[in-house]
């Protein structure tokens, strides 16, 4: 199994790939990053089958629609996405091939209602549902800390210890973490009550993003010179 | 055939391809999308044998020969072209092969006076002559509306009427038209007298693109480090 984070960045976007077949997946690419995702796969001489949006992002503009057209790939989202331009929608417990790897879809909405993450081969993609030290912040429009507590708590906690978390965000340098590490240090979650968890995500007090109404559009949603 | 705009944006880029014999061309690149284009080319296992510049642009520079150099394929410009790395020079009625695909070359000056448009297997790129809807304006140094005029009702009104027009710009989010549409629909030149649309097109008033002076250069003269 292939995977390597491309953005080096505070934004991670993920390539994830069959190594036997040569299939691959995106997972959350950012638009201005376009060219060299394609690059990468093509470096590796990967075959893009889905790009995944793990939610709706309010901080940076989806590159899924642009290298899902040029890479000829499918758009997949979690079954609430408002996107229009999705190719595939998924919900809890789904499962989706890339090549011989067997990917496995859990609903994770708190963040935004259409949270997921994806379960392949000892390591979950955690989108902003579970980040390492932390969680995504429930306070936008749709957010819900009680069900991004039951989320990672009954869904992401119940993985195995050892399975490796890749967030779809770190702003201090890390890289990845474990479940067992999390469910014992995580200093938003780990040994909360549901209830002390959502008095805690409610009174977070943090900025909005930049330009937050301007990237809060719905993901994939092209701009107007593309429809 | 494999035709995909790359930019995703108003000024459009096309990556044409031989799907048998995985030759391919790009039509009107962006200096700012070199590595992109590559990779796209890369990533479908594409061969660049000719960049074309259907005109020399006055609203972006050319990324023609930094791809040409890269990717090893010969740039290509109608010959009016003032631009002296093009290493091709072609005119009206030539035809160029790209692996079995089989490309004719019509002459449209009128935006410029080296404007050219490429026909292959039901498709025409258009460049800045037609636009879905519209016309290159006419009104910059060796522009001629009269010319314009001619070029497009006689050499791309021509064409079969379901034949696929794909321009260089559109600022409306279109994506592709055909011949027949725009005889019958183009606000600008549809229905038009010649003498009518010299008058139209020569009281437009329209401003001049930012920075006009520095992008107006010949298009493929490489900067000074490359040359």
């Amino acid at each position: 199994m292939f995977i390597r984070e491309l953005n080096r960045g505070k934004c991670k976007t993920y390539l994830l790939g069959c190594d036997r077949t040569h299939r691959a997946a995106l997972i959350d690419p950012l638009k201005e990053n376009t060219g060299r995702y394609i690059a990468v796969a093509a470096y590796h001489g990967f075959r893009l089958d889905y790009i995944f949006d793990t939610h709706t992002h309010a901080d940076h503009r989806s590159g899924s629609w642009d290298v899902a057209e040029m890479a000829e790939a499918k758009v997949v989202m979690e079954r609430h996405a408002p996107a229009p331009h999705v190719s595939m929608h998924v919900t809890n417990g789904d499962e989706l091939e890339v090549g011989l790897l067997r990917l496995k879809i859990f609903s994770t909405p708190g963040h935004t209602p259409d949270g997921m993450a994806i379960c392949v081969d000892g390591h979950v993609f955690t989108g902003d549902a579970l980040l390492i030290g932390g969680t995504g912040r429930t306070d936008f429009t749709g957010g819900d800390p009680g069900q991004q507590y039951d989320a990672v708590t009954t869904k992401l906690f119940s993985l195995p210890d050892d399975t490796v978390v890749l967030p779809a965000h770190d702003y201090r340098g890390n890289q990845s973490s474990t479940v067992g590490k999390e469910k014992i240090t995580n200093a938003r979650i780990a040994g909360r009550s549901r209830d002390e968890y959502i008095r805690i995500m409610n009174n977070l007090g943090l900025p909005f993003p930049t330009r937050f109404r301007r990237r809060c559009r719905p993901t994939n949603r092209p701009s107007k010179t593309t429809r």
